[in-house]
């Protein structure tokens, strides 16, 4: 693929992850990552909370599940994805547009956690390609007005 | 500052820039770039386009205006800025949140065109100072329930 | 392709673009982008010169030519690229590893100039596909034992 | 700080992460990442290794020391840093230069992992502040010819 806008976002997880399986059996992790800027204050010499911009991400299979297993609220990831914008018609037959992250890569911040990692064996007949492969439709999506996440 | 989130963004103006000027004189370009990410077809072996992301950008001072003088609707170009989400409420006291790109950097490709430029003389008490500088409120910004561009 | 560390860079062209062909007639733009890190000074309240990067770029086919044409010594440009190392021996057996950049996109910043731009007609026979096939070979290219650029 | 160039880098650490102290007591995590480039071989439809590049990359105190105390050789991480070139001069009066990362962030990626996290209490009186700040200067750094990692 070419064209891509695959940025970096570090910020916290405002829940745990939600994990969802499609009929098939594979599974999509999703949620929401906060990331806040911070401006130096002048004056007092200190750091405060300025902006904040709230990104939805998903991904899929192996990596989605590692990421329901491992990180919970408040936890400070880096996300790298690409960048992607979905539009949906509400039940009022409006229009709306939402922008969302497609995540290639994700791990908790070691800023202020030290990490224990597993391997995860990869189970018999599993998606053993790229997680670049297309996702598979996840359960009941696009039936409603609403966006499944 | 810090905790921004800085994205890099290739695709083409939407529109024509639309230049605004507060009461105190200082400008802003608004446009909206439109990045097309392509997919090679395997059987084929030709590019199609794929998925489309238009992401709202603003541009203050001179940099904008030269925005606006330089560039057209179709223009390829590269943008540089953080990403921010702006909430507002509508007519009907709903909430919505769109996300926008306040500009840092901005330049035409030269993928497929030449240019020929020309240094802006600053004007005499202009803002010298950097564009990272908070900006000016905007004439009208804020007042009506919808956002100003 | 996949993998790939793709990074922006914001900086000054530190010489007039190099532009060299091959005998097949392909053309290659080198340059050097040098990008200043700057710090701002609390006490007196200005913004103070501090690291500095020098990295080297390269650009094939028409858009290397259209960067030839159209930038110059200083002029401040956006370059977006994949990062790539490079080993060579040199005249004495030794082993020295450069850091380049192979540019996808490069643009003129509109921060202090205005720019007037020119489509190019695509020549008959040229390279209209994606500037990510593998480049040609230059002319004389890891003959010696000095890097081409 | 203004004008840095901000990058991300997806990779496999080199070997395990060297730790070292100031006299001062402040940890710095010395570490490389080894990025790889794949391509699809469009005959086969694998992927293939393609391109590598090896990044020197260093980080200060608490978040070093999680580093250190994390990670291993051939871990998968995701980091992001500010792209440093730090010159040198060898024995033979010989001038280099070498391309580093200042890392800002770093984790392990979840996509073949799984991590459990434990936060680290901060001791008394450490560096509270930003890991923008100034890094002290290591021992003996800067004494040789040679650099320091």
């Amino acid at each position: 693929m070419a064209g891509e806008t695959v940025i970096t976002v570090v910020g916290n997880l405002a829940a745990d992850p939600e994990l969802n399986f499609t009929t098939s059996g594979a599974g999509v992790a999703n949620f929401t990552v906060i990331s806040t800027q911070r401006m130096l204050d002048r004056e007092s010499g200190e750091w405060r909370d300025k902006d904040k911009i709230a990104l939805r991400c998903s991904l899929w299979r192996q990596p989605g599940e590692n990421v329901a297993e491992s990180l919970n609220r408040g936890d400070r990831v880096i996300v790298q994805g690409r960048l992607k914008q979905r539009s949906y018609e509400t039940k009022d037959g409006e229009r709306r547009t939402v922008v969302e992250l497609d995540v290639e890569e994700i791990g908790p911040s070691l800023r202020w956690v030290t990490a224990k990692l597993t391997k995860v064996s990869r189970g018999g007949g599993g998606p053993a390609e790229s997680p670049w492969a297309s996702p598979p439709v996840p359960v009941g999506a696009g039936v409603g007005g609403e966006p499944p996440f």
